[in-house]
């Protein structure tokens, strides 16, 4: 009964030429029920020397990952540096990915490209490699055209011919485009898209997708540990955050503090995060995330190129974020000073650094 | 001891040439006491036909604002229209409101000018007739200029030469500008500056600002009734919102709500009120707040040209946020259909208004 | 026959409620014939040490400028520091400017403020201090609510009510606001407006706006030196640029070169002027076009508060602006180095300027 | 001389880690010979309805087009779609132009990619499949990181590997980013980099470019017919401009205008191809170009999902903007009144268009 109603009003969203293919999504009832409560990390790719992807060092990463209580993985998110991947190594990565996680954690698969077509194959291919769900970033090259007609007809399509459930991705701050209120209402209503990962970290509008959904069963993720705390308040069910790649138990903690009301003690460490959260995304990117992902004691390493490795300046800056929030202690070792070549050293719990002329010498697991 | 190291502090964010009127602010501690807490309407300011300050008018809003339980009244925000008031008219009006307000509410007036110069000598009138605090707004006509230093030099002079404390206030929809944090955390040590209005609604940047003055007492203010409960959640204590002029009871109790740890309630009241806080700001702006006013039993009219009244489609869009949300029915009323001349009319609790051919016939206060 | 016909166009654009003084200035069809043609500087104005206008500097600037072939001067534009003056400020700089300018030279005043009321009593103010025509700026502060209805209902009040031409000014960069096509071209049809001063610099649409208008007489001057050439090539008639404060002979020069079609010398010239035009506007503002006329023997000083004085670094990058493009000759004298105490000196044809310690210290005319 | 010159200059952009392909791209100094004067049009790319590329009508496009005195043919641009192709897609469309084109007109193919490693490759494919030079725009989707260093490194390592020369791309209407001055001038200086084609259209850096470029022989193509006069003006050096795809033989006519200096010619033409334009550009995007393209006897069509179709409101839209500068003739004929079904029709010298029910029904070759 919900499903009809619900057709009817996306149908009116959508331009004639709608595709048959709605007709077989409406037994996708199913999938409305992919619970996405918890914290996800959208996981680095970690590269060998030579740029290629580093399996090896990815295994590592996903089985300390394992200990931590995450409701699942995404992979291919911005952060997973999915625009240099070739298709062929997006789809793998995936794989990768499934044999190791655990049956009760989920793999959301970032499967968008710039066309619908190459969107729907690749949606295609993630379900076959293992993903339980697809997260479909919004088109953008051609921006002064996504308006809420294009990008409903879009996201429909795909949802149409997806084998798995559809969550929507909004990151203004990469595609220069925010997914209209009126294009998240419509798309709410499809039996095949689940929610929206939101990076936008407008409030007020996160708020108000909540309210206008309420009906839908309709999940909403914080694109960010940075308004995690502030996005729970207004009714979002989880996050998918940066941040959680280098401090996962951390943010998994605010989660709880949130879920189970200990407001204080949540607003506390929520503020902790602020900082080292822009530093890993908004002001010094991926390669911040990947930076401060060695000094935690996981497998970072250098972007693709045209991402640069941070400069001298950024990774101090990229380390007084996490130093003044408490997460690392400044420690410059005599070891270090001896010698006269190390020129930062971290002491962090379970771990040791030691940087060397901008080249990481040391991380020793210390516990 | 704290003001000394304070001192120290924002003497490093200023360059030379700093005010000797420092000196003789360090005895302002007692206005660091001054509790913010609570929500506030930034009140608006009713014209008769022909564009004069209708102080009657202002008078009777008053009177109904009086017996909502708001911690006070900001006079001269931007719902104010305080750009178009002279400066004898902006502080005429704050007069009047003084010689009707509660003694026990506060009066925080608006006297921000272009100019350091002008807004000291309006910060001190404001100060004569009455006014609490002030509301100091960046200034914005130079804003390729507006840096850190320049901001905090601007806020230091007038706050070092302010009788009474000060309140920051970044509204970058209007102002195109948003105050930096340095900016905000150098400010934050002064001792006559207690905390800062923030309309800009970036729940990360609240969050961060709040955490990075937690040793100043420095309190934070949502500008807006869209992000209030968010806002709380990060460690806000308050809010201006203009929408408090409409449903004032409504943003008290989400306040009531928020504070007293009631999530449920209050997650659900903040969603309905969203979309009427939109339409009245951001979206249709102040000839909407005067509007939604009428609807609601206040005086409302027309506003100094060039802000145009709304268009009929506009009215309507206004309506329909209301009522989607329950806060107005749509209600033709037999009499209206009888003389077949009113288009609109609502019954809201305690008022019936009909709507004439976009002229407001009756506004009955019912109960 | 022209002016019926435009009073119908334009009155359409208005909504009701439209001003009877629309038939007083039917007659205003000798505006039409005020021939905008040329270079303006708008002036600068120059502050004693206590931040009073200093009328002596003003005067003797005023004495330097009539030797420029200008066709006349803006007072009260952006450079000017309107914003930071009072009523009686600017209209007192208009009346000084008024007595010193040759007959022939035209006095363009800025009249804008942000209330349609304010901006009429200040227009007829400057008509009566003599100013041949004003520049009124779009109100700005409600830039959401400033759509092309609001514009033009505001700029037609205004023009009904000057007793002297209008001509619109736009400037983005610090309104944070377009004058739209339709607006413009509405407003193009009014017999009090005479043009526009487009100061955003978006060459296609200035090329439009001439297009669209070319029946009207509508005379459009380029607000900056930046593109002036450009914005001959596509039709405007002059130009209103900061750089001319500084470098007024040249940009004469170069209106000369594109007018008489000599397009090599023309291009060659104008690549010049756009660093030091960049540097003096949009990259270090009005502080630093002041700092620029101190090196070419004017008054300049400093500005009024918060516009701050150039840091040293940026001193530097100003003057790298100039020389870079063969305007000043870094040339640290005999002198300077002896004492030890100056730290920068260049010589320009007619003037030696040292600076020492930030300070000016010598600026010899030397011819 | 220049070369070593001008290795050591650029050499000082770059971080370490540069590439031993520097030493083999020395000798490309023959590139800097390759002259780009002259006008391009982006091609648009025909589908079949089953979203195929349409190689058939491909080719009588070329065909139309090899009658028009334009030098070359940018393939892959993006009016090209060249983000919904696959990269054996694109190369075959490149192969394909690449058999028709008369070896006197350049072929310059699109090939940039997110990736360096992406572009470099497909750069070499584009150069065995017959480009005589690669057109390659800024990586973009971490547009926060792609500051000039990163830029610099990305596009030196992509001219060091490329065998044909290479023509940077700047459209921040697409990207949101805007390539540097810096970043320009420092990649100048590479040898085998030949020019830039600037889309943003902010003529001021525009002439900034040519005036800072101007001892590297740097070859600067406006990105647009809006501004192609003004651009000229300042020193560009030809045009791609996507209204030549419509209007082809007219883009060329003022070339020729402008090249020739009849400054009053060119002034009349340039503002009558402002607006359809901007339709085909910044207004209605792709699908307006290819709607256009039907109606003035060229194979456009439908572009692939998710670029939607032009909506009734949209096509009379453009329509308007062709008719009310001259080149289209609002003309329903008596056929099509007769059977009431068409809604428009145009005569175009050349072609006779009726357009029944939003369907291309005729269009017939006229001459």
């Amino acid at each position: 009964m919900l499903l009809s109603r619900s057709w009817r009003a996306v149908s009116v969203l959508l331009s004639e030429g709608l595709s048959p293919a709605w007709k077989q999504t409406r037994n996708h009832a199913a999938a409305a029920r992919l619970d996405l409560r918890g914290i996800y990390p959208p996981i680095a790719t970690p590269f060998t020397p030579q740029e290629d992807v580093d399996f090896q060092k990815l295994e590592e990463n996903l089985q300390k990952y394992a200990k931590i209580p995450f409701r699942g993985l995404v992979v291919q998110g911005s952060n997973g540096e999915y625009p240099f991947l070739t298709e062929e190594e997006r789809v793998e990565v995936v794989k990768a990915v499934r044999r190791s996680l655990p049956a009760d954690k989920l793999l959301m698969a970032g499967s968008g490209c710039e066309s619908t077509k190459a969107t729907i194959q690749l949606t295609q291919k993630m379900a076959s490699a293992g993903a339980d769900a697809v997260l479909v970033v919004t088109p953008c090259f051609y921006k002064g055209k996504m308006n809420s007609p294009a990008l409903v007809q879009h996201f429909t399509k795909v949802a149409d011919n997806s084998p798995v459930p559809v969550v929507l991705y909004s990151v203004p701050a990469n595609t220069g485009l925010e997914l209209p209120l009126d294009a998240v209402m419509g798309l709410s209503e499809h039996p095949n898209i689940l929610g929206l990962k939101d990076s936008g970290g407008d409030i007020t509008q996160i708020g108000l997708i909540v309210h206008k959904t309420k009906t839908q069963d309709f999940q909403v993720l914080a694109g960010s540990a940075g308004f995690l705390m502030a996005a729970y308040s207004v009714g979002a069910v989880g996050g998918v955050c940066a941040l959680a790649n280098v401090l996962g138990r951390e943010v998994c903690e605010l989660e709880h503090l949130c879920v189970s009301g200990r407001l204080e003690e949540a607003r506390a460490l929520q503020q902790r995060l602020i900082e080292p959260n822009a530093a890993v995304t908004r002001k010094l990117g991926v390669p911040a995330l990947k930076q401060a992902m060695e000094w935690f004691g996981f497998h970072g390493g250098a972007c693709r190129s045209p991402l640069q490795p941070l400069t001298e300046a950024e990774t101090q800056q990229l380390r007084r974020d996490f130093c003044s929030n408490g997460w690392l202690k400044e420690n410059v070792t005599k070891l270090a000073s001896h010698t006269g070549e190390a020129s930062l050293a971290w002491f962090h719990p379970g771990s040791l650094v030691l940087i060397m002329k901008r080249s990481l010498v040391v991380s020793l697991q210390t516990d």
